[in-house]
């Protein structure tokens, strides 16, 4: 009898060039090598359409924004119906004439919307100039949560995006509305310049933090990083080494699957049964303390 | 000129008997080594002056609780005068007749009590009955935050026991009322009649979780758990194997030292300035979406 909480998982991981077709037409490619290795849930990279173009602040760069429905959300849609398989997309949305989002996209297995995912934390720093380009996500103002985890077929997805993984609220927002799994896309790398010590405790870092998002909620984490050197067109820093290392977690944050830096597909199968077991051995969410946790809601406690 | 912000830290791994005398006197060798090896901070494991005695629900070791201030605290205070050192101890408090914690004491290097705190998240499953023997921390109740760091001359203690380790909320809310550490005595091990993988699975995400701690926040973490097997008095369960491994990271969760499943002490020195550096490369607590955090105070958002 088949074991319908196990499911087989898969990232792409892929450098980007500037032409969009191109991106594009290389993500259809590895959603069809995934398939054959018997994916039913594929997630891509953060904007995996485009070069990551936030590296200055470029008025002429807004070019590239898309509406939902739109030219990659069509594309997306297309295949996932093709190979009956649900996908997990990014892009920067235009939203409106002045409201541009860094939003994810998930198509069901039949190519159909099953919902969007609106970056909620916004970074800001040299090479990183996301909050010129996206507004952060409010979903809640319309009375939702805005870390409202999107249901599929196989589950109820708790899609966050890059910088979000450094936000254990995040994730254990997505586990107290019901996530089955926590998936990030992600574009991270080095600066260059720096040495090489800090460079591996970024990298060290990154996979720690996003680990235990999966250990603090018992949720299997998917995470999919770019590859590639990509130059800051402004010239002012040496560029960005997206670092890759996408990597798939079992619910204790165990590693099932670990790329390495060149471009890649990743493949896992996890037991969403899992959950539920190990949180009756070790109970956290019973234990919460949340008559103490109003302070949280706090930028400081001074 | 001496970097002030430079300090050396120590903890102290040991096993403990059924005679509190004995356990008290090892310890306090263990403190002399700490400081001859230039400690400023010592942190003991927690309830270091017994055995972990929760492993059934027995109405008789009650009488191992101790007021505040008290034969433990009396022990403490002297050992931290006699060698100007911070000492971080652990005890069974007896608050009032039927009102007893898991509490933490810190004595600062002039062995004055700096101040307490009550372990506010309490565990109970098999082994670990400690909901029997603990009420929770009630800190803010006084209108207090129930997670306050506490002060000491070398900084601000942000002082947890043992199950807060696996509540992201804890740290954070250290973090926000200026915690410059993040300290975890502990008392965790392993059902020896588990096998080996979830044994692997269970310590890789106790020391994932306590270094993602340091991540999200930029402070340093150190952390000390007991070793030794103790039997379960009610021969229910097979006992616990304690499982030692006690470590120290930086404020990027990089370890700094490493302790095996032997009785030891670990010393590392850290700098207590690197956490502003690191929280201006990657600010996390400067786009925190406290707008969209209230969910957190609920048990489950259904």
């Amino acid at each position: 009898m088949k074991n319908t909480n196990q499911i087989t998982v898969a990232v792409v991981q892929q450098s980007c060039s500037d032409n969009k077709q191109d991106n594009l037409e290389k993500t259809a490619t590895a959603i069809k090598s995934c398939k054959q290795q018997g994916a039913q849930l594929i997630l891509l990279q953060e904007l995996h359409a485009t070069r990551y173009f936030c590296q200055n602040e470029d008025f002429s760069q807004f070019s590239l924004a898309e509406t939902i429905p739109g030219e990659t959300t069509n594309f997306l849609s297309c295949l996932s119906k093709e190979h009956q398989v649900i996908i997990v997309g990014s892009l920067f949305e235009k939203r409106a004439e002045g409201i541009f989002h860094n939003t994810a996209v998930v198509f069901d297995n039949d190519g159909s919307l099953a919902g969007t995912y609106r970056k909620m934390h916004i970074p800001d720093d040299p090479g990183y100039y996301e909050k010129f380009y996206f507004t952060g996500g409010d979903a809640m103002h319309h009375n939702i949560n805005g870390f409202q985890p999107i249901k599929t077929s196989i589950g109820n997805l708790g899609v966050l995006v890059c910088w979000d993984q450094w936000f254990p609220e995040a994730a254990r927002l997505m586990a107290l509305s019901g996530a089955n799994l926590l998936l990030y896309p992600t574009a991270i790398g080095w600066d260059p310049s720096d040495d090489k010590t800090l460079k591996t405790n970024q990298q060290t870092a990154w996979q720690i933090t996003q680990r235990a998002h999966a250990i603090a909620n018992h949720l299997p984490v998917i995470v999919t990083n770019r590859v590639g050197f990509e130059a800051d067109p402004s010239g002012v820093t040496a560029g960005i080494d997206f670092w890759g290392s996408s990597f798939i977690t079992g619910p204790q944050g165990e590693i099932l699957a670990q790329a390495s830096i060149d471009e890649t597909i990743l493949t896992a199968t996890i037991d969403l049964a899992s959950t539920g077991k190990l949180r009756q051995t070790w109970p956290f969410l019973r234990d919460r303390r949340i008559d103490a946790y109003q302070g949280l809601l706090n930028r400081y406690n001074d």
